[in-house]
């Protein structure tokens, strides 16, 4: 069987030109830009709790990767390093060596496209868990925060919610989908796009930002209370792919598309004055940017039906103590 | 049931002076001083492989931190900032909350020892899983590195070695220790004390280091691996408690104090020509510091016995997929 020093060896030891001194060491080396902070960001997804065990392990190492990257979306950083913490268990080290090999693709071929360097990490025997912190670089002073929020600013959303959360209410078999239908979900779950390049494009436009992890109104909020305001979002300027607005009329619909979770789309708040300026920088990207409500003086989130009627939602987003 | 965010805010949210913005985000800020390198390293502890599920939890919140702040220790770096996951089985959220206010009052009173930071973290369900990773600063070019070995180095070693792995084979039924050993056995190994302010008073003295946790020779190996140098070693300059002084006739005591694990000690090379300035340093920081042997060209590790004959063990550390 693979040793802990042959896994890592083998399949997690890859050049850093970014780094000063990269793994093998007690600790890697490395060395910010001048003018910069640096944004430090940690996830750990669990197997039975985050992913299905029997998850593809080249989108579980996309994804491990993915829901950091996003992380530093949020903040406006330009990620450079990682780090990668696995317990495995001791069964599929011995039997399934084409696992670990299909987690580090995944996990690279997303590193490799954002130029992120693997600098250490913890191989060890336990229960299949994945610990990845990210450290990215942000010009000083200037980093997206939740708290910059102010009553006047629009709200914005990137993308389309709801998809990763139809994916799977289909996989616990609550919702039948069309074929074509099915692997666009999929992907949204298994593989999806942190909005790297977004983020950054966001300083000096934005006040505030989040990335959409636990759900809309639950992410929305933390900015809210961060920022000590109130807001009031239209649930019909919410954008989302066809597969959400055909269940819209179902309870579950709405859940997916407010309070889905897994979105990895970014929300952020902008000045009245950056509107049309953010909508350039939409249609120069090709990333759909949408105004979905405005901040206000006060506390609390409301979303409107397009009655203008107040939308009321049993689960704001996920709690890992509190499932939804 | 406390939520995830009730966990966090109640028991890891604390002030972090030293970092630009703290827990709360989608990422932590931190500034690096100027001249410095940032030196980053993680660790993965998990129940049932690296200590006992019911393992007094002040204790491990302290052994969490201090593994990695051994690393920072090898590396000359002055720890700064750090994060914590952690997975936490559901029923003891529920039913053993003294669990997470022990667990946390260990971690921040060495935290705070250290004037450590705990910037960031994420909190789940699932089978106990704690991931600590460390950030430290070291000036430009000065880290001490496991590869800067040389021919004619003396080796040595802080401290004492074997305790806490003779506290373990006492846990596990293999050996008995008088009423005071193991109390002063079982604090090595639950409240390793990292040798951080050693490491950086070796800048500028020692040529490589290591923090000794898989054990000494597995530990020296990497040194001389990484240098391509070879190094001879004298059993009896290795400094031992009288615990495991008391079993070296037995092929466990040799191995407790060669290949046991879990020491936190820091082995390190030297010039001879520094010999006296680092007695002088053990006298004034009264640690023990000693010389047990030399780096030669070539390759591999020698032991030698009090009668110059080879000492030759069966396993010479832990690996986590091949258990010695």
């Amino acid at each position: 069987m693979l040793s802990e020093f042959d896994i890592i060896q083998r399949y997690f030891t890859r050049p850093t030109p970014h780094a000063v001194l990269g793994v093998g060491d007690d600790a890697a080396l490395i060395e910010a830009a001048a003018g910069t902070e640096l944004a430090v960001s940690t996830d750990m997804l669990v197997a039975g709790q985050h992913f299905f065990p029997e998850t593809d392990p080249r989108s579980l190492g996309h994804k491990s990767l993915a829901v950091n990257l996003s992380d530093m979306a949020a903040m406006g950083a330009a990620p450079r390093w990682a780090t990668l913490s696995l317990a495995l268990p001791e069964q599929l080290v011995r039997e399934n060596e084409k696992w670990l090999q299909a987690f580090a693709d995944g996990f690279f071929e997303l590193a490799h496209a954002h130029q992120v360097g693997l600098i250490g990490g913890d191989t060890t025997r336990g229960p299949l868990n994945i610990c990845v912190t990210i450290i990215g670089e942000v010009a000083k002073g200037k980093a997206l925060r939740r708290s910059g929020a102010r009553p006047g600013d629009d709200i914005w959303m990137s993308g389309h919610l709801g998809d990763a959360a139809l994916a799977l209410a289909y996989q616990e078999g609550h919702i039948m989908l069309e074929a074509g239908e099915i692997e666009k979900c999929l992907a949204a779950l298994h593989t999806p796009a942190p909005r790297v390049a977004l983020g950054q494009q966001l300083i000096g436009l934005a006040h505030s930002a989040i990335d959409i992890s636990d759900g809309l109104l639950a992410d929305l909020e933390h900015i809210l209370k961060s920022s000590s305001v109130a807001a009031v979002i239209k649930m019909d300027q919410i954008n989302c792919s066809g597969s959400v607005k055909k269940y819209l009329q179902h309870p579950l619909g709405v859940k997916c598309l407010l309070a889905g979770g897994d979105d990895y789309e970014l929300c952020f708040t902008a000045p009245r004055a950056k509107h049309q300026e953010i909508e350039m920088l939409s249609r120069e990207q090709e990333i759909s940017l949408t105004c979905i409500g405005s901040v206000e003086k006060g506390e609390g989130l409301v979303v409107l039906d397009p009655a203008g009627r107040k939308v009321t939602l049993e689960t704001k987003g996920y709690d890992h103590f509190h499932a939804g």
